[in-house]
């Protein structure tokens, strides 16, 4: 098999570290082209002996230009230019796990060179899904999801016909807060809503995972990955983590898929796909007793889930209002300034403000964005 | 969409009357060329108006002359040639629900005449698996599974590499006495054996999921199948059965098949392959609470597992003597000429005492079963 060449937009973070793992077990089938992270060259430096990158892009200037004069043999790029730059230079897949709305022109750029997107960043699709997916369809290329919920969708949806679903079961641990009464919700402090009991993430999605807010983003990314309308998604709390999500199709049958919750796997699908390579991670032990459980959402409890659902249906540029008011009101929370239940009221309430503008363009998007930071803040 | 034309074997059986359920809910679908009964015309004769089958085989020749006379415009073929003479007709597909070692001659006739084949009978696939196996490929012709379990991995195959299967599971019910302690087992009565927990079942195979030998032949058909090892197969016992099996790719995915029993949606699946066509089972429902539990097989308790994998590892002749003598001590069961717990150990002196035949042929695995269905008689 031909190797497959690669570039790995946000490397230092935690989708990037484990990819960055993944890639070195499976020497033997990839090359990484590129790298690139914000400023932390540091954390990337150790990789560049191993990994070989022609290309690294450091936003930070200064930083950039100390890496230039270190490794004359690779040609690093500065600025936000740079990562434009490194997004279009050739290679088979871009993996885009950049934080933020940063991420979205690199997808494009991306897909306009010719590259499939293996997709962790989520404003993509939920921000600009409707103009990312008409993109990756005029250029030919393909959108792979890395996160465990997505694959596990397009996993299943293997060999099948799409127009088949009849509805996806979207998983959700549940976080950390499941089973606190609502009453107590008004004293969570970051620090306890940081503890996810099965899965171990970045921050910010951390706080994602104990609101549900994390749910709904990718309620809203699971409705662009897949074309798929809002009643045909159904969120199922799975305390165990071990159902990653599951279709079922028209027939009533369902097919799910399972692991233990390690990130990796999904990454490795979505790097490797269609090939499945190596084992990373353990398999699910059935010589000891494993229970999946499956019950209900508590949607009072969890606003976060109706108002994803209402942005999606809404459509425009609400599904960005609302994954950009909650990454403002979660800053917030972490700096104390507000306390766990204002996150949903914050994200409900700039909502309810919004005035949607039907079919935006990036432009449009990018502006909302802005004016609704500088109105929150 | 050209309606499928298919030809249903033991029309009057446990699957053979599901098929025609599943069969009238898609009269759009598919013509059902011809039925086969052995002499119980009558409860097949209310489907003639609505099925229009062009063949009838009846095996007992009385009852076929009085059809024959009452339909004049129906071909009624008789006697065990009859059978032959059925599967041998022009069609898409056979649906074979014969029970019993009369099934494997129509499953080879069908797919040397040009048809894929529903395979609901066993011995085709444990006691001439590679026989029929190897008729199909030359043909170019396929075998479906209408069990749940293969149909389960048969489902979550596909768009897969068989080749990156690592294994299987195949989930087990446990059966009525999945809890009931080994000490009393010898007290088992035939109508305690009936009852099975989840799934509604002819009389033979209710017995033989009390005692897990149907698992064990299960075992023998997903390695004919599948073209599996021994190694590669893992029973899970999963008392709920809803999830009907899966499979373990190597990169440590799962991939499971789910929904309530009902033995229609697997027979559907394999009818209008490779098309989902409608909902006629109810959708699981997750907005009540839903369990999958899993555990280890005892195979103390249940030593039929065991002697499934050495009848397997064995091959040639030993996966027929493993199924043929179950069937004649089940009988002896219902018979109460003997305990619950002989039904073990006749199978496993059996086994001790055949001499394997590898590679046998078809004449030489029917001479075989008339050996010990003699000697044990």
């Amino acid at each position: 098999m031909k190797k497959k060449n690669i570039i790995i937009l946000g490397a230092t973070g935690s989708v990037g570290k484990q990819s960055i793992d993944v890639i070195k077990k499976n020497l033997d089938k990839i090359n990484v082209i590129g790298l690139s992270c914000y400023k932390n060259f540091k954390s990337i430096e150790p990789q560049i002996k191993i990994l070989k990158p022609k290309f690294i892009s450091i936003i930070d200037p200064e930083i950039a230009a100390l890496a230039q004069k270190k490794y004359k043999n690779i040609k690093i790029f500065s600025d936000y230019n740079g990562l434009l730059e490194l997004s279009s230079q050739k290679a088979d897949l871009l993996l885009n796990s950049l934080v933020g709305s940063i991420g979205i022109e690199p997808t494009i750029t991306a897909l306009q060179t010719g590259k499939d997107i293996a997709i962790a960043n989520k404003e993509t699709l939920v921000s600009a899904g409707d103009i990312v997916k008409k993109i990756a369809k005029n250029y030919q290329k393909n959108i792979f999801p890395v996160d465990s919920e997505h694959s596990a969708i397009w996993q299943t949806l293997q060999g099948e016909d799409p127009k088949k679903i009849k509805k996806i079961i979207l998983t959700c641990s549940g976080g950390p807060f499941l089973n606190t009464p609502k009453e107590k919700f008004k004293n969570i402090t970051p620090k306890q809503a940081l503890k996810h009991p099965t899965w171990s993430m970045g921050r910010k999605i951390s706080i994602d995972s104990a609101t549900l807010f994390n749910k709904g983003l990718e309620i809203i990314e699971a409705a662009k990955l897949f074309d798929l309308q809002p009643d045909q998604i159904e969120v199922v709390i799975h305390p165990q983590s071990l159902v990653h999500s599951g279709v079922e199709f028209i027939d009533g049958s369902m097919i799910l898929q399972a692991s233990y919750p390690d990130m990796r796997l999904a990454i490795q699908y979505a790097l490797f796909y269609p090939e499945r390579t190596k084992q990373i991670i353990p398999s699910l032990d059935f010589s000891k007793k494993i229970n999946f459980n499956f019950q209900k959402v508590d949607r009072k409890k969890f606003p976060s889930i109706d108002l994803a659902f209402q942005a999606l249906k809404q459509g425009g540029t609400m599904p960005s209002v609302f994954n950009i008011a909650n990454e403002i009101a979660v800053n917030k929370f972490f700096n104390k300034e507000i306390g766990f239940l204002d996150i949903f009221s914050i994200v409900k309430k700039t909502m309810k403000n919004h005035k949607i503008i039907k079919n935006p363009n990036l432009k449009q998007i990018i502006e909302i964005e802005k004016n609704i930071k500088s109105k929150l803040k």
